[in-house]
Parts: C-alpha cells; sequence; structure tokens
C-alpha cells in the first residue's frame, strides 16, 4: 500500500429482497420535496413506479418528477433537474434506475445552485463543488456502474459531442442511501444484462491494471472478478438465478465503490475510448468496453508484462508451465477474448453503429492516459481500427 | 448473496506515512474537551504522544487522560472513563493505541450517560445504545482487530471472569476517523506482531467457514487471505519492510469492517474459546487464536467439507489431483498448521500459562456457535487437550 490515501463512503446499502421495506424509513430522513428521477416505462410496467410513489405518499412527500433519463445520460436533462431543484427547494433527488439515472442526479445535484455554467466548472475544469449538495437517494434497476456507492457523474454534452466523467468527493456526491433488489434487475433484457457484466469486469481491470506492488487491493481485485466470472456464467445459462444476479449486483457495488482502489495505481484508457464511442454512437456503454478491451490489452500488455502475467495465472489460471511470461500474458487477454464472446457481446465496432470515418473523431477526442503506458492519438486509433 | 443485509460505515480512513497531517483538520470538527485513552508508555517512547498533545494544543482542546489500558481492556477501566466523559463534558474520545485501547474507548462511549449497570445491560444482556454516543477518533499503533473501522468492543469483567465481545451498530460507534500509519507499527515487539498478523487471518476464517452459497463475500475474504499470507512472509523476514506492514494493516482493517462479512453465514466458535482463555490466562488474543484453531478445524472440517476443499485449493493451492475431498481439506488445515510454525507462535495452550485445570472451566463458560456444527461442551473440552 504505497501510495497514501483517504477514504470514506457514507452509502447506507439495503439489500436484497427485502430491501424495499427500508425505503419508508430511509424517506423520513430528508424534508418535504422530492425530486424522483428515472428513465422511460421500464419502472412503470414491473411495479417499482408505484411501490415507491406510495411510499413517497406514506411519508408525506411532495413529488415533483423527471423522467425520460437516456442512457448517455444528457446535459440538457442534467440542466433542467438542476431548474427543478432550484425553484421547488428539493430536498432529496431519488434515483430510480441504473447507472444513467443515477450519474444525472449527481450531475443535478452539482448543476443546481451553481453559478455560472456547471458543465464547464464541474466536467471540463474540474472545479470543485462548494455549494451545499442535494442529498441522492437510489433504488437500482439496472447494475453495472456502482453509482449507487460512489461519486462519478458521467454526462454527455451533445451539443459539444463530449461524454465526460467526473468524479466528486465521496463524501458528499455518494448516495446517503441504496436500496438494491437483485429481483428488480430481472427485467433488464439480456443484451443490457451482459453490458453491464462486461462493465463491471472492465471496472476491474482498469483498477488492476497499473503499480508493480504487491498490494491488498489487487488480491481483492482479483477476488471480484472471480467471483464476477462464476456469477456471469451462472446468469447467462439462467437469467432468473437469484443467487448469480445478487453476486452480479454486489460485485459491480465493491467493483467501483472505491474501497478495492485505495493505494491504487490505475489505467482507464479503455474506458475514455468508450466514452467517445459512447458520444459518437448509441453503443451500450459495456459493450463498447468489451469491443475495445482485448485489442487495447494486446497493445499494452509488454508496458506491465508481470502484471498481465499475474492476472492470467491468478484470473484464468492460465498454467504457466513451459511458457514464457509473454506467452502467459497472451494467454491471459486471450481467455478474456473467450468470456466475452461466451456473454454473446458484440466483438466489433462495425456492429454498433461506429463507422470509418469516426475512428480518427473518437481516437482524437478521447483524453489519453494509463496504467503502464499513454497511448498516443496514433495508438488509440490503430486500437480502434483493430476492433472495427 | 442470498442472506439480505444493510450495511453503512462511516469511518474516514487516513492511511500511509503522511496520515498525521490530517489530524489538525480532524480534531477541529469536534468540540474543546478531548479525552485521550491510551495504554503504557510505549507512545511516549517512540513520540507519538508529543506529535497528538501538539495537534490538540494546536486545535486548542482541553485535554484530559486516561492511560494504561491492559491487554485486555476491563471493566473496571471503562467504568472509570465513562465517569471521566460524564465528569467532563467530553466531545470526543481520541484512542492511541491497538485495538484494546479502541475497544476500551468505544465501551467508554457506551458506558457514560447509561443509566444502570452498562456492564450488564450492553455486554451480557446485548441492550442497544440509545443515549447519544459520544464520537471516537483513532490513532492505530497496533493493528488486528480492525477496532479502527468497526464497532465492535471486548471487555474483560475481571470479577466474573468472563471476556465479552459486543458489536454495537456500525453508524453511531465505528470511528469518526482512524489514522494509519504502517510506520507506528515498526516499535510492536515481533511476538505482538504475529499475534497480530494471526488475530487477522482468524478473523478472516471466522467469516469464511459458514454458508453453501458460492457468495462474492467467499472471494473477498480468500484475496484477503492470499494478500496477508504474502505479506506476513514479507514482514517476518524483515519487520521493517514498508510494503509489508501496510499491507497487513489494511488486510486488518478490511478483514474486519464487515464490507466482506455481508450476507454470510459466520462460525467465530475459535474467539470464543479464546476469549474464555483470555479470561484464565494473559494470553496474547492472536496467539490463543492460532493455538486453538487447527484442533478446532480438524474437529469440525468434516461439517462443512466442501468449504474446506475450497478453502485448501484457493487458499493453500492444494493440488486435489488424485486425492479425496477429506484429504484435501486435511491438507489445508496441515498447510494452517504449517504456517502458523512458520510466524513462529507457539503451539501449546502450556506454553502461554493455561493449566489443565482451567480447561474445564474455559469449555463451559465459553459461548457455543459455529458456521457448521455448534460444539458441545465436551467437544470444546477435547479440542482444549489437544491443544494443551
Amino acid at each position: 500500500m504505497n501510495i497514501d490515501f483517504s477514504y470514506v463512503n457514507p452509502t447506507r446499502i439495503h439489500f436484497g429482497r427485502t430491501a424495499m421495506q427500508h425505503l419508508d424509513d430511509e424517506l423520513r430522513r430528508y424534508g418535504r420535496n422530492v425530486l424522483l428521477v428515472y428513465g422511460r416505462n421500464s419502472i412503470k410496467q414491473n411495479g417499482i413506479y408505484d411501490t415507491v410513489i406510495a411510499s413517497l405518499k406514506a411519508t408525506g412527500k411532495e413529488v415533483f418528477e423527471l423522467s425520460g433519463i437516456k442512457s448517455n445520460p444528457s446535459y440538457s436533462q442534467v440542466f433542467a433537474g438542476a431548474r427543478l431543484v432550484e425553484d421547488n427547494h428539493i430536498d432529496l433527488i431519488l434515483a430510480v434506475g441504473g447507472g444513467s439515472v443515477i450519474d444525472c442526479s449527481k450531475g443535478i445535484a452539482a448543476a443546481a445552485h451553481c453559478k455560472g455554467d456547471a458543465w464547464q466548472r464541474y466536467w471540463m475544469q474540474g472545479e470543485e463543488v462548494e455549494h451545499p449538495v442535494v442529498p441522492i437517494g437510489t433504488i437500482l434497476t439496472m447494475t453495472g456502474t456502482a453509482s449507487e456507492m460512489n461519486a462519478g457523474s458521467v454526462i454527455t454534452n451533445e451539443e459539444a459531442k463530449i461524454k465526460q466523467g467526473r468524479t466528486f468527493p465521496l463524501e458528499t456526491f455518494s448516495p446517503r442511501f441504496s436500496i438494491l433488489n437483485p429481483e428488480f434487475t430481472y427485467s433488464v433484457p439480456r443484451y443490457q444484462m451482459v453490458s453491464g457484466i462486461f462493465d463491471i469486469f472492465s471496472h476491474l481491470m482498469e483498477q488492476y491494471f497499473g503499480g508493480d506492488d504487491d498490494c491488498v487491493s489487487d488480491y481483492l481485485l482479483e477476488g471480484d472478478m472471480l467471483a464476477l466470472i462464476s456469477a456471469a456464467r451462472a446468469a447467462v445459462a439462467n437469467p432468473h438465478d437469484y443467487e448469480a444476479r445478487s453476486n452480479i449486483m454486489w460485485c459491480a457495488t465493491m467493483a467501483l465503490n472505491k474501497i478495492l482502489a485505495v493505494s491504487k495505481t490505475q489505467d482507464w484508457m479503455v474506458h475514455q475510448i468508450e466514452h467517445q464511442l459512447g458520444a459518437y454512437t448509441d453503443c451500450a456503454h459495456g459493450v463498447g468496453l468489451a469491443i475495445v478491451s482485448v485489442p487495447y490489452y494486446r497493445h499494452i500488455y509488454r508496458y506491465g508484462l508481470p502484471r498481465f502475467v499475474r492476472y492470467a495465472k491468478n484470473v484464468w489460471h492460465v498454467d504457466p508451465a513451459g511458457k514464457s511470461d509473454e506467452q502467459v500474458a497472451q494467454e491471459g487477454i486471450e481467455c478474456l477474448n473467450h468470456f466475452i464472446a461466451e456473454l454473446g457481446i458484440p466483438q466489433s465496432l462495425r456492429e454498433v453503429g461506429a463507422t470509418e470515418e469516426m475512428l480518427p473523431l473518437i481516437a482524437q477526442s478521447c483524453n489519453k492516459m494509463g496504467g503502464y503506458h499513454v497511448p498516443s492519438t496514433d495508438e488509440v486509433l490503430q486500437i480502434l481500427r483493430e476492433c472495427f
């Protein structure tokens, strides 16, 4: 643990089939005015909307709604939500949905009461939020981003064609409470389920590929990867397997509530490429990550060879006997490739609506970073071509 | 994740060589009257006491002291601290030391302002604490119990000869902040270091041995065990290896801040036996756990055979080829036995001051519980005789 750190995460988690029973008690901790933020119609179809409204009524709340949050939530939606918060003296933002809805809600909490252009100040310049932040509560219906227990907010500025992530301080922006009932994820279509699974897996790899010490966080990241591989296989075989879906849900929260990232040098370049892919196409986030990952790791593994050897052995159980480190590392990346195929995820950018003309634009506009190597625009373009 | 759970842990961790730089800012969050709780002279010898006093002065605090906390903190010390809190309107209890000092401080926070007999109400009857709880901050000088990030308080009633653990709610009793500088643990004598290491390892095993599902927490517990084995070997070879000591310190916090225990059926019988051993002897906690563990697991593994097979394979890399499950499980327990020997920990009760007359008293007085099997008094006596 060579890198010093501070960590606190105030989210109260309620997990399981009975998690929703805690909603009334949670709501009673806040004032009267609640902004309910959600996506499209699915929570009305599966009954979650009615349950939440009943709880809001029972606890005497005045409810304001912002619906139609998109899978890449836009800054214009953030802006609209911020006006609702300001105009109606909102005491609690209740996000019902997946990462998009929760990320959007954090964006709203940041943009409300902001003097000046919140997009520029918080997402582009990374300024600290100094005004009081409206508390957020969440009811999770789709797993992947861990937005339910972290302070990340990825927002797309559609005019500027920029999808930009921002990590606010956990202490102020992590949801005050999050309700996680794995059964709520049953209605997520299979394509979104496997996309979410790969998003989780990518979060773990992004944090794992960096550093050359033997850090506790690395072992815990490996543990979470192993748990996820096992649960993903069970969920793909039977999407209504409660044990599998509940394991995936908790893998996701642990993968990015930042407790497994302490003292870690990290990578996050796959996410940078995918964010710009998301700004140019409607590609599901996890699917985009899966398409980019294998060519990216084939490109950079030589810069962090011992870690890629460790990954192959500890995560994919590659037997190193009689093989060079290069071969072991490559075999690990091929195991990842097989896993993506097993999940039934598309494996080319072409399949998710990208055109050849987009590739240089994506390569140029994405942020450049890395755990072992920071790729140039040319290298990113090469990687994109390999997965086109 | 078949067992529903709620989880929140409000402790703010500051970790690393620079962690102490956060002390002034933390102290400024609280009122003027601070009760400083510590053990014997070691924090005066290594300079930590002077640093803390300087910080308390710089932030304008009025300091009250309770020192001489023993390694098995006594209820009479808890009682004395509670009187100091009440008489001096204490705003913050600052615990400087290891688990004993922090456990004692939580006991003080519970006992202060308690109507009636706090020992009976909170430790023996397990009543909820309903009065406001004085916040606790910690500066950790010895690792093992994770008391720096949980709400456990093990107290010994010397008159009644009962050592009793109590887990208070994390939300109210977890320290508000904890400062973890691995260098502060360098001055801990080797015997205490290995005792602490085994205490951590035992916490992980106690949580691991229970349940028959394939739960995320099990994978994370395995990850923490693997990290600890690696770091322990490095620390035994060179106690001033910062990387090793820092890994051990964080393994300990993660091992019992309860985040790896969510949704887990657990065991904790080894701790029950050791607590009563601690009530009758001065045996270091981790040493007592090590002595009891191997005979205990030899006794109970058949009741949870698949989990003991998994433990052997995933934690000790036992090759199952050509072996029965029984043999694999037994080999895993023998690996644990070798690890204890490697750490240089005594392996019999005789060596730590127990007498043959004590064994039936310990067997009778300890609580009975278990993840796969709840042993009878006779079984505990048999186990104690095997490690005598």
